[in-house]
Formats: structure tokens, C-alpha cells, sequence
């Protein structure tokens, strides 16, 4: 995956957080996705397919999951219920949805987010797919996202003929 | 989501097994999904988008993974390497391809799928969409499949003017 593309997810992030939740977000250093990283407690996972086929991990923190909630819903959830699970797929929905408009080379669209919850869970990419993760601390602690992106074979255009 | 949209995921479950990993499974009975269900220790996760949105999850035990691995690779793996990840991959990525061609009215192209591992893990869709899960019997331990589609609203032609 080129690293220019991780590009707009990354703005996506700080823009979803800066006029959705209201709050800076502070990046890190960028690396490859190396396996058997450990993500945090709660993910929100969107697949995106078109002319490339990729997945948008983003990972957090319990208490950025619940501050995430609490910023869209103007409520105070105090346990991982189903308004936060919600709360973290809309955000990884709209961290998606931003990011593809600018890569619109592979007309991607995205498809339903899940949340995966639980403290030692791993998400792992195909071997031949190298992720790419960015770091983030936001006021209430960790963030990370994971992005993946292949071009598809088929997308290939025959030009013979 | 309706019932007869999880038939073709079935059917490739079935098939799946039968002509590449080459054994019988038992489809068990259809439950809607509940918040909470705790998946195997494996899961293979891929998205759909068209003119629905959805997400496939094939959750597998630790031993039923290995043997899937086997299958497909004719090694036999010990231990839940990357050659055991890209297998589950790829059989979530087989299941959810076959089943699109059997749901054309909804123009589906699938994501890259991933795998989650972790013990207790549980994966949750947005609670305005009811995923269907189907249980399976392996000759070597369980096997679950959860489906949910949602159609997209945006897809909804405009007839006006």
C-alpha cells in the first residue's frame, strides 16, 4: 500500500474529531502494520471496495470510545452499550466515507462498520497486504488507525482489442 | 435484513467445505443476531457494498481454523501463524464471493477481508440493522456465519423530473 494513501484517512480522523467531537487530535509516527500488534479495547472495522479492496481499522481506548460517545450523543454512557458501539461505527463510518472521496482514482465504496470489542483482540491483514498504522492521543487517551488497501487484480483494464 | 438473503452465504459455507476443504458440515438453525454473542476464537471479516451495504463474519474455533488451514495449504499447522490467518481470510473472502453472485440485484463487490483473534471477542453491528447467524457443525468443532445487510438509503433512485 503506497503511503500517500493513508493520507486523507489521516485528515479524516482529525477533522471527524475537531467538528464532530470537538477536541485535537495529536498524530504519531506512521508505521507498517506489523503482526500481532494489539489493538485497543474497542474497533470499529469498515471494508471498502471498488478498483482497490481495503479494510479502515479504527481502534480505541475505552474511555475515548465513551467520550466519543458522549460528544456525538450528547449523553454520558458510563458502559460499553449498544449507543457506543453505534457512536464507533458511525465515526469509523465517517473517517471512511470523508477519506474515499479524496481517493476517488479506485471509486471505493464503503460497507456496514462493525465494532469489535475485547481487551486482547488482533485484527490481522492477508500476508501479501501491508497495512498501514497511525497512532493518535486524544485529551482522553489512545487512538489508532489501521489502514489496508490492495489493487485488485481484475480492476486491470484489458486494453487488447 | 430478510431471511432469504442469508441462503446464498449458507449454500457457500456448504460448498466451501465440500469441494476445497472436503467434509460435510451441519448447518445448525437460524437465530437473529443478539448483542453479546461471543464468537469462536477466530473470526474472518469482510465487507459488501452495492446498492446495500453489509458485513460477513465466519467465526471459527482455534482447532476447526487449523484443519481449515491444513485443508487449503496441505501443511498442517500447529499454531495460529500467518499461514493459518490467510486461510481464514480466504475462505471468508470465498464464501462472501460466491454468495454475491447469487444477490445481483444488489450489485455487490466485497472488501479485503481480515481475521480477529482473540479469545473473548465479540463483534457488533449498528443496532439498526439485525444481522442473521447460522451456526455449523464441523467434524472437527463449530463454525459460525453472521450476515447483515442493510440496503443503502442514497441508492434509492430518484424519479423526479
Amino acid at each position: 500500500m503506497k503511503a500517500e494513501y493513508i493520507n486523507p484517512f489521516v485528515r479524516s480522523v482529525v477533522n471527524a474529531f475537531s467538528t464532530m467531537i470537538g477536541c485535537e487530535v495529536k498524530r504519531g509516527q506512521l508505521s507498517l502494520g506489523r503482526p500481532g500488534n494489539r489493538l485497543h479495547e474497542v474497533s470499529g472495522v469498515i471494508g471498502l471496495s471498488g478498483t482497490a479492496a481495503g479494510t479502515v481499522v479504527l481502534s480505541l481506548s475505552r474511555e475515548v470510545a465513551l467520550k466519543v460517545a458522549a460528544a456525538l450523543l450528547l449523553v454520558e454512557p458510563e458502559e460499553m452499550n449498544s449507543e457506543v458501539i453505534d457512536a464507533v461505527g458511525e465515526l469509523t463510518n465517517i473517517v471512511a466515507g470523508a477519506a474515499k472521496g479524496e481517493l476517488d482514482q479506485f471509486q471505493l465504496s464503503i460497507s456496514l462498520p462493525t465494532v469489535v470489542m475485547g481487551r486482547d483482540h488482533q485484527m490481522r491483514f492477508p500476508s501479501n497486504v501491508t497495512p498501514i498504522c497511525v497512532p493518535f492521543e486524544t485529551p482522553w487517551g489512545p487512538l489508532s488507525l489501521e489502514v489496508g488497501l490492495a489493487p485488485r487484480p481484475a480492476a486491470v483494464p484489458a486494453e487488447v482489442g
